[in-house]
């Protein structure tokens, strides 16, 4: 299926709260691991202690942040996230599946907050190699307030979730505006539907655009 | 001598370990005050709650960081430093003095580690705005083991004072660069004298720039 020493795949799953990003990421490395693919599952932010020690701060800020500081801790984190993390499974060849990536950056801080897209951009470009993007990124779109009530059924929400309607609207809008710039990499997964239904499109799509897999 | 209401400066102090920039910011701050002028002294990395915590992570990560990552963590607790400490007081009208600031993270990380010098230049503009760039900045320049000796004096080391020789050496070297290139910002002391002496001349330096004070 894949030589050995190739460097992996990495396929990034964004989306709004409670879209099922990571129920989908279970399916997906469940289903590749039947390929015998070896698959690395990891989120964002986090990574090492100190991307988790990043983690907690921007999630449970001991002060209010400017989205430009949680911006720079976003990417803080994903830096350690690439270093300790997702390059050394994808040295050894692993698929590597991130709850989050730099797009929820993008859909949350620019689109959502008042951080400029031009310094998103020169942001990006100082943090993240050219070959170190994703080559699939898989946003699952999903209704607002669905979205808000599947979180708040999880418990205790954190700094993003409990945000008004409002700011939601306009991380869903970020990440529309994103796949439709980005079609080479972005596909939209209509999320609100019943998780395996959503579970069988993603293997189509990694099938299709990576050759991975058989499709359904 | 100011107009209220005025936009106050920045002055950034900049140099490596043991260079006395703590020692000169609390000399220069007693002599602007005798002035009645407003002024504020500060450090990095800090500013709020948040940046404290990022300047504990940086300076005793609980695993080794990249240079990228360190960069990236200095920019965070920078950007929650300009909005909680240095915008708010300039635009008080009062002086800031900040131990260390931008030039510190091309020292330390550029020129001494190994974050590239573009990518540096793509986070400074991602961070910091043009009128948030310090209106002078003091360079104390001292011999590597002279500082190190002093450094060791005060106590623990932290993970940057705990490096080598040829580190510090390439620390120095950058911010004799930086002073290099930027000749109407940047002035470089000698700090291997008196204490008196060097305020002595930092009082004129800061009067003949920016107009402060009446030289000696």
């Amino acid at each position: 299926m894949k030589d050995a020493g190739e460097r992996g795949h990495l396929i990034s799953f964004e989306g709004g709260e409670g879209a099922g990003k990571s129920t989908q990421i279970k399916y997906l490395k469940a289903y590749l691991e039947t390929l015998s693919l070896s698959v690395t599952a990891t989120r964002e932010p986090g990574g090492g202690p100190t991307g988790e020690a990043l983690r907690q701060l921007v999630l449970h800020p001991p002060a209010p942040l400017s989205a430009a500081t949680e911006a720079l801790i976003m990417f803080a984190a994903r830096r350690d996230h690439l270093d300790l993390v997702i390059n050394p499974a994808r040295a050894g060849g692993a698929v590597v599946l991130t709850d989050r990536f730099y797009d929820s950056t993008e859909a949350y801080q620019v689109a959502a907050g008042d951080f400029a897209a031009d310094r998103f951009k020169s942001l990006l470009h100082a943090v993240v190699l050219k070959d170190e993007n994703p080559s699939l990124t898989i946003i699952l779109d999903l209704d607002v307030e669905v979205g808000l009530k599947r979180a708040a059924d999880r418990g205790t929400m954190d700094a993003f979730e409990s945000r008004g309607r409002a700011f939601h609207d306009a991380v869903r809008r970020g990440f529309l505006a994103i796949a439709a710039r980005e079609p080479e990499r972005c596909v939209v997964v209509d999320a609100d539907r019943e998780p395996g239904a959503v579970a069988v499109d993603i293997r189509t799509i990694v099938a299709a655009r990576l050759g991975i897999g058989g499709g359904t």
